[in-house]
């Protein structure tokens, strides 16, 4: 396989910490040369007669003979890397000036730029790990909460692939004996057992199937739930806000109009991380709902998979709640409704406010300013996502690609059954076979693109 | 010598790489225990079965046992390390989740959160490097230009603290003679050679002298220039500045009054980094020139090294210049006086603006929209600023600290010789080389309290 964007035969380089000013930055080298390079401006032992995983201390020397800086370098020799190619990484002092300076001499020596995620590119080439392991490496780096960092892990150590390697394979043995067949089209043989061969095909859709279904929550983990705070003026949105943070975040007034802009914050729950976006309150008069100045509510509550409409316990009917929603929702947005300031109206009845689309359960009643049932309302936005209780031991697709793949090769698993079960010719059923391979292949890397390939590396950071 | 502060027998983590994402990030340990806390929580080979500067690959556990990340960890026994104590270095993935979830599993295991500079200040106070060339450390990383990179990296490599040492040991051993004498005072012994003693203490001036003069450039390079561009509105200040900086950074045009705010730019000339500061321009009428709106002009112009005066050729003359001067210069400010737009009044005499404290050479006349003699115009910067051609072999004092610790070195020096000369007894030339070998013992860190430390270290980053 070619990756003909950049030559796989340079020796990279790249800052492989972030920028900005630290105690060190470490540069990574990695490539046939990677200590050759480095040998040419470093003074101290020679790297190039020195054993794998060890570190050596000395100085990089410009081609001006100035000391640029004094440096720890560790040696990784090929394959025992992570490129499996030799790596140098040099630890240096966290000036931006060093780091610069040290990245030009590399450059001069016969190195170039690496590009966004080249290092885990060759690692994915030179069978370091399959592709979903490698995605799964960029995961782990934007990981914010427990439950995005479990599943990032869970992938990058295998998981799933690892099953669907297996069954791949289970799945190319059978495609081989149908291919046979073919050869043998006019002897009528049947090499592939046709019952087995059902069996296996069930087997994968149950797997895939869980895999598909698990992709709803594992979006949920890795890219959060935008939640959209809405109602009127003075509903206390804020102070709702507020309290769910626990922490003075919004300036609450008791003037209405105080939130001109909106507000994102995370809320995690339990692992699962609500993005909650307060909003300039929603002019009072119904007709004026869509006026200017809400625009930017109107925005967020827009893209947001969960709309909580707050309101005052004294003040709105369950009619008036009902016109104010009908404007608002979006479909198939979630709502949570949230009649506030239950201490001043404590004889509101949650139960008329249900409708066809909002029971019982997703109405929490609360006193913010009390801090009356909050919990009760985390509890609820947490079920509204996490229908049972979350359980992150068994694999979890997170990444919009697999499941796409995982998709398309249903569908053509369903084919296949389906053609089996209607007598249609061999060759038609070797074809959808080949093409749930195909999309099973697609999932690991057995079977890339270099559009993909530079699709997933571009969105790495440079130095991974 | 003790750092009452904290305790210096605990090991000590801190993240040694920026805060942000990146490609990996480094967690750094320190102490006595650092080997054994890393072998608590990593599943991988036995750490403190290894040996020092080699590198393992392995994992992080959580006391849930579950994996927080897969790292690779460098092993530094002391006192082959920084700090000279032991030394634990893990490079994980970039992820702020992942690099708080180790920060934090470390902490449990006995480690605490490191001070800022507290890696550095083990390193001086075990005897790694004296404290000149600890400070240097921190200036090597905040170092942005070539110039103030050398002077950091001449004196984190000893520089000028060695000869100080040297010196000052001769000192001593002078003291050491005199203090002598004193205990036999009643019989009148000279052990000291008063020629010798006069002659070392004059070489040290000598030297001291020569570091003191050192400084104005040091702290220029260390610094940088502050130079505010400043003059009538449409003298074209705006436009020098951007054919300066060879881009368009400020927003140009015709309108008197475009630029509000000041912006400030690095213009680096040959090592030297001037910040430019661009500024409103001042009211037409002269006595406007303290007027409402250019307050902010007067305090740039005095925070000022250099104000450089530009205007239209065309249209003041020499009186209504020297009258702009008077009411903008501060005291010690240098001026560069640059007629602008020349190619429009190409008979403009410079020598005309000629004043007892602006000589010819201070003025520079530019077309700056046709890039007219700017590069004369950044030699003649330069020049004010360095007046030979830049040195960096020599050592350079760039810290506050060292010269007012020189200064006083100095001046007790000078006592010593002024009462050797008047015969004063011999217990007050004493007290006054005690006074001076205090002062050099400061630079170096020999003599030193714990308020210095403190002071010193807490300006470095944590990490280091």
């Amino acid at each position: 396989m070619q990756y003909t964007n950049y030559d796989l035969k340079d020796t990279i380089v790249a800052l492989a910490t972030p920028p900005g000013v630290g105690a060190i930055g470490v540069i990574r080298l990695s490539g046939t040369n990677a200590i050759t390079i480095a040998d040419m401006v470093f003074k101290g032992k020679a790297l190039n007669k020195q054993k794998s995983h060890t570190i050596h201390l000395g100085k990089i020397i410009s081609e001006e003979n100035k000391i640029i800086d004094e440096v720890l370098v560790s040696l990784f020799v090929a394959p025992k890397s992570y490129t499996k190619e030799n790596v140098v990484e040099v630890s240096c002092h966290g000036s931006s000036y060093i780091i610069q300076e040290l990245i030009q001499l590399f450059i001069k020596k016969g190195a170039r730029m690496a590009q966004p995620g080249e290092f885990t590119l060759r690692a994915f080439l030179n069978g370091q790990m399959d592709l979903s392991q490698a995605e799964a490496v960029a995961d782990l780096i934007a990981s914010n909460s427990a439950a995005a960092h479990t599943i990032a892990m869970q992938q990058m150590r295998g998981g799933f692939s690892n099953e669907i390697k297996n069954l791949r394979q289970q799945l190319l043995d059978f495609a081989s004996l149908i291919e046979l067949e073919l050869d043998f089209s006019e002897e009528d043989v049947e090499f592939a057992n046709r019952e087995d061969l059902q069996q296996l095909v069930k087997k994968i859709q149950t797997l895939i199937h869980a895999l598909i279904q698990s992709f709803k929550l594992g979006n949920v983990i890795k890219k959060g739930v935008n939640t959209v705070i809405a109602g009127r003026p003075n509903a206390g949105k804020s102070t709702l806000l507020n309290v769910l943070l626990k922490e003075e975040r919004a300036i609450v007034s008791e003037i209405a109009g105080t939130t001109r802009d909106t507000i994102e914050e995370v809320l995690n729950i339990q692992g699962i991380e609500f993005r909650l976006i307060d909003t300039a309150g929603i002019r009072d008069a119904q007709d004026q709902i869509e006026a200017i100045g809400v625009e930017k509510t109107m925005e967020k509550v827009q893209q947001s998979a969960i709309l909580l409409y707050v309101f005052d316990a004294r003040k709105l009917t369950p009619e008036m709640v009902k016109a104010d929603l009908e404007k608002l929702q979006v479909p198939n947005q979630t709502i949570l409704l949230v009649p506030n300031k239950m201490d001043r109206n404590p004889s509101l009845k949650p139960e008329e406010y249900v409708t066809a689309t909002l029971p019982l359960s997703q109405i929490v009643t609360v006193s913010a300013i009390n801090n009356m049932n909050i919990e009760h309302l985390k509890n609820t936005l947490y079920q509204l996502v996490v229908s049972d209780k979350l359980n992150l031991d068994n694999p979890i697709v997170s990444n919009t690609r697999h499941l796409e793949a995982l998709q398309n090769a249903h569908e053509s698993l369903s084919e296949v059954l389906k053609n089996m079960g209607a007598g249609v010719t061999t060759d038609f059923v070797a074809m959808d076979i080949r093409r749930a391979l195909y999309h099973l292949g697609e999932i690991v890397g057995e079977v890339s693109t270099d559009d993909l390939l530079g699709n997933i590396f571009s969105r790495f950071c440079i130095g991974k």
